[in-house]
């Protein structure tokens, strides 16, 4: 059986805790080193110490990054890193010929000037963006196979993408029109101790935030312009749910004046669309996905309806699985040549 | 000082709790009477013993209607009942020459087609349709003064209204293009004892529900299309929240093609046409509202920013108070000549 | 009638937003200077930039402490300020003749060495210790109506003296067998920016802490040493609800051997003893309490049964309201001679 | 590889629910039959129709019970099934070769007269009862390796007689002075569609129920009786939390006067009777668990300290997996050789 070593450096964070977790249940993964930034200080920690749940499941310490350790240990690195730092470990990873997936977005943009406007840093890797590969399997899983640096997409781009991709591989869509009105848990921050993440201040409410000033519309428009072809500017507002887990997008678009629809309905379009996909699944037309559904999975739903001038598309995934760490095991999988599955259901 | 002697009928519902709530910190309010809605047989019940946390501060009766009471001691009478049933008693209390205010849909409509196609049912008063006034202060505070038969706004319209009515007075948005995203805390649903409201299903998740066919959308088109002057047909799609109350709408619209906006900015649009209400604030340019302000007030929050091509103005309230009981107070005060914030700050 | 003008010192945290919205509500109160702790710097603030919800409401400034102004304008001062910090306060305060209600622990224990073991800090005031009278209108209430310096209770000793006290008034319980299992929402720790706060910490989460170690225990003993004339050490373990109001403590106790009841049943002998209380409510014998009844109230629920060699009592309270900001308004009421639900009802 | 044909009579449930997504990821396991409880009237059902998170995952149907099926199909049956239901299939399966675990109470009992005072029937297969095997495996791991039925414990009996067994098996605690103050998420009330449990009821509040008089503490008493050869009678008091899953038990108990330790400490006793358990763990000593590190895990979590005359426990399980379902696949293991941990971690 393939045996995977696979080092996170990272792991002391949210999303480390998710794909440890994750990585557990993986048949074909040995976990062969455990880092943290490096940039904290303070020793070395039991893993389990600084998680408790995984007390008896992995006892294992996690050090600064050892580049010795690295470079007998591991295969394959997850960096679950800050966005801005990452970018400090990708050169020399690759130059020791580990394969990396970049669990930041750090390697999402193939325009740096777009990532420094939005992160408000200099790119320090501009050298290796040429040969990151967006972790999208549904649109990029060719790609992805041979990838040695992978950029896994981010939460909201991921439910964005998804949801209207079927309709702008076709003539249907008026693309000036796209809204996308996106609803997260606060896991999508990680875990901050900031005010604004009380429970005082969360339980109970509920907020628009980054009003069409998110970093995730870039990334959503250059995907989707990239894949359709034209050049998008879509409306993109996110707003922070008073639950731990899971993304829900409604999108909002016109139909173009005249455009056809070539397939019984609109539904049928997108179940011809992601046919193939282990966890894309479309909801029987006129129905619609709600969260409860996807989280601790790495499904995408997605419902959609043609109101006449107007269709409204909806998805749901869980924003730290499908969003984050799940799909990073899903592309690994692909990496490594696995059944796409594995590990994941 | 004025006194109002007030009957509730509906008054074990989730409303009417609300209603007795204000009305007990109303100091022109003495509570008259309390009613059921005489269909579920059963005798009396002390209101403390269906809400205990009334207990020692109101411990009086609730029985089926009783018309001599009503008579002799009522001089207005709030309808706290579902749909389709406020209008088997309005008659009979306007020919008592009672005041009313209805917080169900039955009066909203003045063309009753449109309130039988989305309630299902025929409506059995017509007659007194043409004196009901539609209960939003911010629109309609004239006619509110001398109305004998208010129709009380829905929730979900009144944090829409509220949103657009700026814009609409001018000429600066495309009427075509209004996409209402709107999210609900689940007490919109009243106390319904259904699978789909327990905590089991709500607890962690986030759906749409009613998916561009909500009975709110012809209200809002309704009420809009007549300060306008404009016939509108809006995209709405209201969300479930799993909080217990609040609205948040975020509402999407296109400017006209070379409209211009005849203030500083679109928020002072938005201060102006506001500056003697009580009970709107705006935020500062840029900013937008959240639930938790508003929450257990009657206050609705509004915040807008023009983004170019789009503008984006999100509003909250409380769907219980702005949205349904402290409004209904709000409107009395009127009908009475009373200060409008008495019993509500 | 009557104007008492209230300055605030500590306005601008959890416990000064409660006690300004209580305030805004009290028909005898002006709100005549709000003050921070004077220890953070930065300058003055308009109260309703901190809480928004008070936009058009209160749009005072606040300040650090004005000694002048508090001499001129202010005939009570409340001190919501953290352990340790209102002992700065106090002197000079009283010496200007002024009334305080302290809402912290400073002025809660008669012998300042208890304090000193469980704060961790040496009292800065021995001097008013002897004047302080403890705020708990059911045991103190004649004490309360000629207090200079009143401190107010915890929200734990609040909901434990208050189900242990009618016991304890009469040979029934072995004093050595209590045991306090107590739970409260978060908002007890006010709004502590810190890791184990955050809503993807408490969210979905329930735990004990400080076990049989909290600085309330010691506070429970002393006053209920007192009230018996037995010295007690109860058992008390706090946990952490994941709410953010309310408290409930689920109290045991052994009878004595031989021990008779002089009542019909243990919840007459809970009627009598609060027959004249308006915020305590005694359930029905065998019926018991639940923190929404009391949430947003200043009541104190309480239910008791015996179950032949054991007493079970337990009691529900907001522990913003009863437990802090409401009950010093009522030892206010008291302290000024207004009815005593002014302003709570 | 060995691979168990497993059926589950009651699928339809929130059990079968839990079990079925533990059984899609045993790697011994095929899922050969799913039925409900043939009350219901109705046809068959696509499970994931019923639940539509398992779509693309079982998309088999779920009839009514099919004997000839289950025959042919079936090595084991799982009956996830309310109490008193159960034992209407136990005699049957049996006699047909099967073996059973059955997560209803009916078979907990050893005497029949309790179990029929708590649920409030008459057994109708008491032959069956002396077979039956308690499956608590820290407790009974010999007896249940060759048990052909097999009751599984009740969510609370697991988190309490887990917390209390070390301590019994040694001559330390005053056993008359037992009391068990326990918390449970809602799901520990299945899905039941009453107005209790509807998220308007739970959110935000907390309250005990069924004080002293709840069916599992004649569950603990038979078992710790029976484990400790004295005759217990523990108080307990369970409380509902505003949470899923999850069961923390804080248990109280006072030393036997002259009662001698024969450990280092008592954590250190409690770590020396679970040494060989893979699914218990025990906190450092002063520590104590909480519900988020044992949620969505088989794992038992208890923190103990001695405070003198009275020892505190505490425990936390998942009510839904080691207070039900996964403990359920634990028993399997066992009873078919496996190792104890495959298919839960």
């Amino acid at each position: 059986m393939m045996v995977i070593n696979v080092g996170i450096i990272g792991a002391t964070g949210h999303t480390g805790e998710v794909l440890i977790e994750l990585l557990l249940n993986h048949p074909n993964v040995r976990i062969s080193g455990l880092f943290n930034s490096g940039r904290g200080g303070g020793g070395p920690q039991i893993i389990s110490d600084v998680f408790p749940k995984f007390k008896n499941r992995l006892d294992i310490s996690c050090t600064k990054p050892d580049w010795a350790k690295i470079k007998k240990d591991c295969d394959l690195v997850f960096l679950a890193l800050p966005h801005t730092v990452s970018m400090n470990f990708v050169p020399r990873l690759l130059s020791l010929g580990k394969k990396v997936i970049d669990l930041s977005a750090d390697y999402r943009f193939a325009n740096p000037s777009v990532y420094e406007k939005y992160y408000k840093v200099t790119h320090k890797d501009k050298a290796n963006l040429k040969q990151a590969v967006y972790g999208l399997p549904e649109l990029y899983r060719a790609k992805i196979k041979t990838a040695r640096l992978l950029a896994n997409p981010g939460c909201y781009p991921t439910s964005a993408i998804l949801a209207l991709a079927p309709l702008l591989a076709v003539e249907l869509a008026d693309k000036d029109s796209i809204v996308i009105d996106a609803k997260s848990g606060v896991s999508g921050a990680g875990k901050k101790v900031e005010k604004e993440f009380l429970f005082s201040e969360i339980q109970g409410d509920f907020r628009a935030y980054k009003v069409n000033a998110h970093q995730h519309a870039p990334e959503i428009n250059q995907v989707l312009s990239k894949f359709s072809g034209k050049k998008l500017d879509v409306v993109f507002v996110p707003h922070l749910l008073p639950i731990e887990r899971g993304i829900l997008s409604t999108v909002y678009l016109k139909k173009k004046p005249g455009a056809r629809l070539m397939a019984k309905n609109i539904t049928e379009l997108f179940r011809k669309f992601y046919k193939k996909e282990p966890f894309v699944r479309i909801k029987a037309d006129g129905s619609f996905p709600r969260i409860r559904d996807v989280a601790k999975t790495n499904f995408c739903d997605i419902g959609v309806k043609d109101f006449g001038r107007t269709i409204i598309v909806i998805s749901a995934i869980d924003n730290l699985l499908k969003g984050a760490s799940a799909q990073a095991v899903q592309n690994m999988n692909i990496m490594y040549g696995l059944p796409e599955k594995t590990g994941l259901l």
